[in-house]
């Protein structure tokens, strides 16, 4: 089945929106497959066009032909992950220096809570997360408080209750900015700023922020983040994720994970550790070439995209996507999880559904792909670089027909 | 400059090893400049000609039309770190399950520290490891002791004398295979028989061995083991690491870093953490499909290889290099610093030389590629996969090349 819908019923106001879209341009940057509706740009975001030539520039070129001598040379494979982490820092309003890019987002979270743990004041044993907070972030406060002897408590509390237990036990806060499932975005700044009037440190994973939306960590005085390189950055699968720490941080904060390529002089081979200037300290192990020249070349789609832009147009597309989808809401069991309100929401749209798997089966064969989330969760990410008012309607049709299909019996 | 000789000059009996060689059929698969003799292997494997359509197709097909689909379905993704395993485990003398591929060599080797300090007898505190170990597995083990408290003490020995130094103290042995300044083998299977009679668990860093002789972990009841993807593997620029954990262990070895992909249900988004069965558990974030994509692919060079062979040519093709280099070292300051008994040696070929950074300079002009590694190393990587007699006798006629003109002064 295909996702074509007869042009003429698209209402105008939607086309009119899509005609003033400052950045239509880059909807031919990506591949999109004309058989597909794609609402799972946050799950994993779809290829730049450029990739391919550059991963068979850096396969038969770098690798193939220079060999060795890339390290060094054009190539540079050596500072490849500074080069990723100056376009990332200004998406995430940070310096380059802040920001370390490698290994995956599970072991930056790793990274920032062993410091952060480190850092925090003595005799605070709390780990303050979101009891919804995405499983691996929770998962790795359990592996290294097992690490280190057990003695921290991983404290699980509602997203909405989160500043109501900001006390004197609580060494960090380890929160998802933009909720997985419901798509709630937390106040970032406020939250920092609570933290730290409360002596915690916190650790933002900014896997559904970063390329959704702009995001401010100096401004905020954010201490530790981490993110994933695959989502709205569509670095590819299994990119790069990277970490974020705040300067004033960085000659404090230990190296937990302390390898030869975050050496001060990597070819030194010097037996004892010495943390290189920056970020780059928190880069342990050989870069990975492939999925590094993947994300940064895929990095510049957000070139010439003002973040305001970005916002503005994503905040018009949920809610367009919200408001069609509410007529779908009163006649079937469709349960908005996410907040109307603009500065609560990030760039997804998340329903309950009883038969949630059931329908997200029936919309991927029909070409509109989205995301179940468990347990009763239909999950849309909605991605303003190649998002158009339009695909919100078709996207919205083919909904309503599957869901109407559905609940006839068959 | 180049490398080409005169094929006349090449000793008649090095072309007759040639034209016996089992595996000269392998040359044909990776790519080699003409200009370029590769002695660099042991540090990025060259190109195996596969790689670049295999990256192509994941970009183009499996990224960018099958998308989020590409998880399951026929590209698979989500196991594809298991079908690197079983291809790696026969090259190490693994199960299948006792392989887990991903993230880099340094965060495995973290991996595997911690599990074994947990498991090591209580009141152990010695990490007994290797002086000229590598240096990202001392690094990690300082990191480690101090994410830890700093109890335990890195106890640094030449290589020589590690079995003098096995006692009640030690927690656990951690030593490179072959230690990758002077090309110099340990004995795996005696040194872990030695440090298991003294309650000592071993980690063994397979960097300089795996896919350049046989390993076989699981006939030595190794404990813990990693390596890299990227030297005789042939993966490519900072390829996926891999973590050995023996099947006796695997259910008693605690995951420091345990992250959603080791879960035993990644989808269910359990709040608590649950091990995935078998080494998947050590692979806790997101695969980095594009490298592993890469290194599933250069493994295939191995497929029809049987690894006495491997090993057999790599030796005689040491032994010419050594024997040739006899002749350079009477008349220049080359001193042999690699074993010349068998046994004692892996495939690469080092010498100590006073200008060693200058003269590794000019021969990489001249296109002959090894290394320079501190203070006055010259290292030679030899690779029974690609390399032939004829190289070697290649490789030395410009050796001499340039020491006869380095030490003619200008």
């Amino acid at each position: 089945m295909t996702v074509t819908t007869d042009a003429t019923t698209i209402p105008a106001h939607l086309l009119d929106l899509d005609a003033r879209d400052l950045l239509a341009h880059k909807r031919a940057e990506f591949l999109l497959p004309p058989d597909v509706l794609y609402l799972d740009g946050n799950s994993l975001g779809p290829l730049h066009r450029s990739v391919p030539a550059r991963l068979a520039g850096v396969a038969e070129r770098e690798w193939g032909q220079q060999l060795i001598r890339s390290w060094m040379g054009d190539a540079d494979w050596m500072h490849l992950p500074e080069r990723v982490a100056a376009k990332l820092a200004r998406l995430i309003g940070a310096q380059p220096d802040e920001v370390a890019v490698g290994d995956s987002t599970t072991v930056n979270v790793f990274k920032a809570l062993a410091a952060a743990l480190h850092l925090a004041p003595q005799g605070r044993r709390v780990i303050l997360t979101d009891a919804d907070n995405f499983p691996t972030d929770l998962y790795v406060a359990q592996g290294l408080n097992a690490l280190l002897g057990g003695g921290y408590e991983l404290r699980r509390v509602p997203n909405t209750e989160v500043a109501d237990h900001l006390n004197a036990d609580v060494a960090v806060l380890l929160l998802t900015e933009v909720d997985y499932r419901t798509g709630r975005r937390l106040d970032l700044p406020d939250l920092t700023a609570r933290a730290h009037a409360a002596g915690v440190l916190t650790i933002w994973d900014l896997a559904h922020s970063a390329g959704a939306f702009p995001v401010d960590l100096d401004g905020a005085g954010a201490d530790f983040a981490v993110g994933c390189g695959y989502k709205f950055l569509n670095g590819g699968p299994g990119a790069p994720g990277y970490l974020y720490v705040a300067a004033r941080h960085l000659d404090r904060a230990p190296v937990a994970i302390s390898g030869w390529m975050g050496h001060a002089d990597v070819f030194e081979m010097a037996r004892e550790y010495s943390p290189a200037p920056g970020a780059r300290r928190f880069v342990p192990g050989t870069p990975q070439v492939l999925g590094l020249s993947a994300l940064d070349s895929a990095l510049d789609a957000f070139a010439d995209v003002e973040m305001a832009d970005l916002r503005a147009k994503s905040l018009s597309l949920t809610s367009t996507f919200m408001a069609l989808m509410e007529l779908l809401a009163a006649r079937h069991p469709l349960e908005l999880v996410t907040p109307t309100e603009p500065e609560q929401r990030g760039s997804q749209v998340s329903y309950r559904h009883p038969d949630a798997r059931g329908v997200m089966a029936r919309l991927t064969e029909r070409g509109i792909i989205g995301d179940f989330r468990t347990p009763d969760i239909l999950r849309f990410g909605i991605t303003p670089l190649y998002h158009s008012h339009a695909d919100m309607w078709r996207a919205v049709q083919g909904i309503g027909a599957v869901l109407d299909r559905a609940e006839t019996p068959v």
